[in-house]
């Protein structure tokens, strides 16, 4: 008569259980929320994870469904459950630890018995009627943890880069708008933190664009091995379960389902202990971040100051800089995106350290990559927004004192190497340091090369691009 | 008339914002929040850095009030709002992502805010009215983020350190335990995976209790260094804005507030930009994830089976291992903590680098340090208990089998290395190799020692230490 | 009249310096010599580092010869010298520490100085007559260290990725023809170390050439990277003392002397600090090192015994295995190739951290990259022949061993979920388990299904693929 | 007749092979020899290791003798051997590869064999005439592998590390002259690349001096680690094939031998698999080479130039530049010490990852790990003192440069905190900022202070300092 909760009693191979009514999950998923109190990870903060669970299971139901493995009904209802969990309904049904041992099966039986209750509901059966629909034996029939696991991971990390790459395209394309914005922007380029010759600000902010963009590439070529998937494998390799083309009709019901290019791995075997695709992808990620941390140190460096420093840019800035020194500002947001990289890079060796782990015919370590390459993705996805809106598209330039370098500097003197050769040059530039005179001054005094020679050489725009002097002298 | 929420105006460098007044937190805590949105840690979830907060915020106001900088009104107030953040409360104003750019600006404001306002409670003003008490001239009073936010970063890890050690000292002593109950039972040892000689199950066990045992004087040995704090330093190491004496009498207030062995640091410009005691924990941490997981690959590799593998001992069985293979029971929890531990390693490598990265007065990339050194410290302490009370605990011996090893192998020819020399011994292990015989009988066969010798030699129980035998052919 | 060795006097911006004339190299050479005492690794241990410098120094001077830039004499005398380098003379001529400050001066100086001075030979001239061709305004002409050590680079390493690949190949096919020869052996297949299903031997080795087959593509994406060069960039990217269509003509000329298909970098500045294709070429080897770790640990697996082991196949005896245990024989060649692989992934970390440091136009840590990078390919070149003729073809199996293991295991039961389902099979295995029967005989005794039906179920042949069964009780 | 080369032969398990008689060496070594053709390194470069072998095996002779395992003429011509070898002879007859399979086998069969060859030759025996001094039964009585090689590993190292120390020693004593040198100096500080706070430049150079004497603990903490040692383990710490006591006699042989307090495990099983030493001194290393790569940074800031950056320090001109730019000074030393530093971090990794992969009853990585530890000390070692010479000694300052920093910055509004408030401050630092002039004249201006009241808090040496004003305006 009372509100009293309505339970079920599940059973597996341990014991039996009861289990709220409420729960679409069963037994073998409490097991792993109480075997795995871990981490700060949960399956229900993975949205593309748990889309990628929907589509193995939709895809495997369609195969069955063609080998006459799946009634009708069943087939109908488990794609209904499917297509509901894609429509973001029940993703709080997965409460299991992202980090977790059992190598996915806690994972991949979540979503079995997810599914199957919610097929039950559609079929007008109650919660654990599994004789009508069975996480086992109808939502995994033809498949293994150890196929349907990587295969979610596969189309989960895929959608994940699809999403991530549009952020890393907006933050190049900012600093290519940034490129345009400083092209006419002289300044001293450096190497080695040295003064070396003039270039324009416009081709720093350039280049970072460029290095950004060769890296979709290598994204690209990462993330297409996720295409490869071992459905049909089963429990290692073998197809043991599977009748034969269940894995072709796998595979080209997940084509229909993604829209993707899905193919199935050459050797199923081989396929199933291998997770060098997820190495493969976080490695891309960490050579981004490489990258994407240079250019936040030079951002840094570049906007250092405002008075002891190079001073040539400014960033916008966000936040009173230090609790104690007044009107400091301080470059944060390439700062927490250095950050990002650093985590990004460590989680790449988690990767690295799990994926070299694999025993014979199976890598029980895949849970902790899945939830490294997720949190990389979803660091690198925040701190490219950020670093883009709150900082590159507010940079400015400080022109005069960029100018002012290229004026007072002495790498200009290489500009004459052409002419007056390498070992001329050096004495000129020797003398510079010595006594504080300008490059332009003491080729004047030495009377080496008429005003107007000098002027032709040394004009910042004839700098920073290849030129024909018609001046020869060696 | 109506509930419309009450708000009031702050201020700060960058210019004013609305703020709801019931917030505790003020204008630089909500721009922290707006410019890191960028993982899913926040300081809330982490209160022994909380309390490192408000402990380094008790000490200084009693440095400050003991030097007349603070009334004692304000002293009491700021105190009392100290002292409420050690019981738990107020937690939820503590917003901010851990990994943020500032170096902890934001962090160190978020808690000058929270006590601020507070304070002004206590002291019956309004929030926001800072002429009474003011997060930067009187929380922060005699301080800079860049002494106070590290100074709270070694009480949180020394807090974390003191947490962990007894879920270490637990799951030793169940290794210990288990090294008693398994004494009796011999064994085949092996190296290189190869069967070598014999020992006990409890020899075993005890030594992954060793092992451990030595790594908890390393852990206190990294640990120290928490203990030396860099207070009065301010902003870049030469206490500019703090008094004379300042220093010390915070230090003594935080040996009284902690009860620890707090000490100044020798040079506070170099400490200031120094992050390694952090580098120094994650390596211990690190090296203690190295032991760990050998141990839990030596439990997977013993327990192997259960017909086809080593079949030394069994786990408890904690969750069906399959979704597709009925029966199947797998080692899942010594799975999870080897998960942990590529995470604990991955983590490291995240603060080695953020570390490295250091810049003349300041090392900005504290932030993401601490963050993986307190996920490295929670994931090892829910591992360990997880290990112990899932596994080790459990853990049972397959008695016969183990024997039945040893008597079947060639290895145990070792023990006769002493009689008849290496190149003899060679001999017989190669021929039962060949033959399918046993050394026993091999040696019975060639009359190379009496039954007599043989059984003294062979004899499982002086394999298994050092003896002295009464038998001499070389 | 005696044998007083010649010298002569070079000089440099640090001043002057004694030079024996037997030596081809300079002051700058010297400088270098003297300043980098540092490493075992010396630049003339790296024959195709110096083909690629060789090849770099001919290009260049093709292209300033075809503008006029050198005369005939002198390009013909440095072509001359270049090609003589190519054929290995001259390569004691560079003593240079690979691991280098400058960013690679002193290296690009050795070959500009070996050059100009076998040049000055070849036209009749005294060694340092520079004035007829100089280290730096001929040799050196229109470049800079930073286009033409990173292209050198590019060129060392395309070469020795070409080195590398037949290596793997051959690794590769070794493990196919065991693949083949093991077509036959059925074994027991393992998930996370404990019995799953039966497989072939010849699967397991199949697999081994299939994964790693799969890394050649990878690893020649990330080649592809080197044939991108920078020549023209000169300082920093800019081009300056470079004429227009130099580049163009440079890389005309590189593509003619190499034969592969090098190209120009799109964007000079952004290409000139990166060097993210070492990263990239160092991700792909440590992947492939994450591979090969993982086979070798599963031979190791496999041969472990030879009576307390899994003893399914026989790795050859290559020495005694133990100074104490007379007979032992370890996997030492695997072993040995776990190790390569270990080193080959801290390479890695060095040239990602190093990869890190680039600041602004440039990448002044480039020399440990290229050391890493060579070490480790050169690491893995050895690794795959001794792991190949050492151990792979060498291999036999025990094949009796194996079917036995099939033929008493409780995974077979496996099989029957098409059958009787999850939850039947479940109970089956675990009486199986249990009372230490087989399951053929539990199901025969249950009367759950004909002997006839059993036999087909349970035929291995029928376990290793995918199988339509005719039997259907659910 | 001739000069025909003598030959003996050998025999082991595998067969017997023919070896120059001049060869101290035996047949397990030419295995060893032939199996291991991988690296650069070999035994013979590592005169310590060596070392470490002689004094191992000269402390097990003397407890054997003891014994009575070995007569008095075995006994004193194996420690003759050992002697001899530990003054440097036949440091040449150590020709296996330092990366070998086997745990070590091939590394202590080396030196059995040189010992039992040298020891026969001293008896007046032939070479290979081993009834009367065999490598096993006599050179390596009551020992394994297992416990000689780790424990010449830790005495090798322990040494390294004593050698290694002074280096470090130096270093810092050169850093600290300097921060005497330069006490006077007023600079900038700088937190987050921004201006902070004045300081002086002593500071900065006793802040390294003083980060860089914590290490010396750590070391000293990590390598007293190496004075444990596991002699008496023999195959997998069970002692089997040694007597009572002799584990005593041979750890206070050690003491005797090295005068080191060498200590016994207290877990020898524990310890035999364990390399975790090894971990905590590369890791040590890592820590110290974070602090250096930091401080090697921070010299090339400071130094940036001459015209164009911070210019505060010049460091000595080593060798030009550029091949390119004229007149161009490189910090080519520092570049050269963050190179060492990056392979240090990286050969850790190696170190871990071995570590990480020991199994059971030993750890068959340990050579891989002893590789990259002797690498990482020695390419240290000369780092340090490259650094030292060639750098640091010789850094001058621009004194003059420096203080007019301090007097154009905005930082020093800081000082006015404790007086008019963060709010005032931060308002003078916006106006400064925005309008270009000083502090100093905008305080003056607005009336807020005195003229002598400014002067007293504005004067660079009140700032460098804590302070007690007597002006109080809050």
């Amino acid at each position: 008569m009372e509100d009293v909760k309505k339970t079920r009693v599940e059973s597996d191979l341990i014991g039996s259980r009861e289990i709220s009514d409420e729960c679409l999950y069963g037994v073998q998923t409490l097991r792993g929320i109480e075997n795995f109190s871990i981490s700060k990870y949960h399956l229900n903060e993975y949205p593309l994870f748990i889309n990628g669970l929907a589509m193995t299971k939709m895809a495997a139901a369609r195969a069955n469904h063609e080998l006459g493995l799946l009634t009708d009904e069943q087939f109908q209802a488990i794609t209904q459950a499917c297509r509901e969990i894609l429509e973001g309904r029940f993703h709080d049904q997965f409460p299991v630890d992202m980090i977790q041992g059992g190598a996915g099966t806690s994972t991949n039986m979540n979503a079995n018995e997810v599914i199957a209750n919610r097929a039950l509901e559609i079929m007008g059966h109650a919660h654990g009627d599994y004789a009508f629909c069975s996480p086992n034996d109808h939502v995994n029939c033809s498949q293994s943890t150890n196929d349907a696991y990587p295969t979610t991971i596969h189309l989960g990390m895929y959608a994940t880069h699809l999403k991530l790459l549009p952020y890393l395209e907006d933050l190049i394309a900012a600093f290519r708008r940034k490129g345009e914005e400083f092209a006419h922007i002289i300044k001293m380029g450096r190497t080695q933190l040295e003064d070396a010759v003039p270039m324009t600000l416009g081709q720093t902010f350039n280049g970072f664009a460029s290095i950004l963009t060769d890296e979709i590439k290598h994204l690209n070529e990462a993330a297409a091995d996720f295409l490869t998937v071992n459905m049909g494998a089963t429990a290692i390799g073998t197809g043991i379960c599977a009748e034969p083309g269940y894995a072709e009709k796998c595979i080209a019901a997940l084509r229909d389902i993604t829209g993707w290019d899905i193919r199935l791995s050459d050797d199923l075997v081989g396929a199933t202990s291998d997770t060098s695709c997820l190495v493969g992808y976080a490695s891309a990620m960490k050579r981004l971040a490489v990258k994407v941390n240079k250019i936040c140190n030079d951002l840094r460096l570049l906007a250092s100051g405002p008075r002891c420093g190079l001073g040539e840019i400014n960033l916008p800035a966000m936040q009173p800089g230090s609790s104690i020194m007044p009107g400091k500002v301080n470059p944060v947001i390439p700062e927490v995106m250095n950050q990002i990289c650093f985590k990004v890079i460590g989680n790449e060796l988690c990767v690295t350290m799990a994926s070299e782990a694999a025993q014979m015919e199976l890598n029980v370590m895949e849970p902790v990559m899945v939830q490294c390459c997720f949190e990389s993705a979803e660091l690198m996805m925040n701190g490219f927004r950020t670093l883009r809106t709150l900082c590159v598209e507010g940079i400015t330039a400080n022109e005069e004192h960029c100018i002012n370098e290229v004026h007072h500097s002495i790498g200009v003197v290489t500009a004459l190497n052409p002419v007056i050769g390498y070992k001329n040059s050096t004495k000129i530039a020797k003398e510079a340091l010595e006594t504080g005179k300008s490059v332009y001054q003491l080729i004047l005094d030495h009377g080496i090369l008429t005003k107007e020679e000098i002027d032709q050489i040394l004009s910042p725009e004839n700098m920073i691009h290849p030129v024909k002097l018609n001046i020869k002298h060696r």
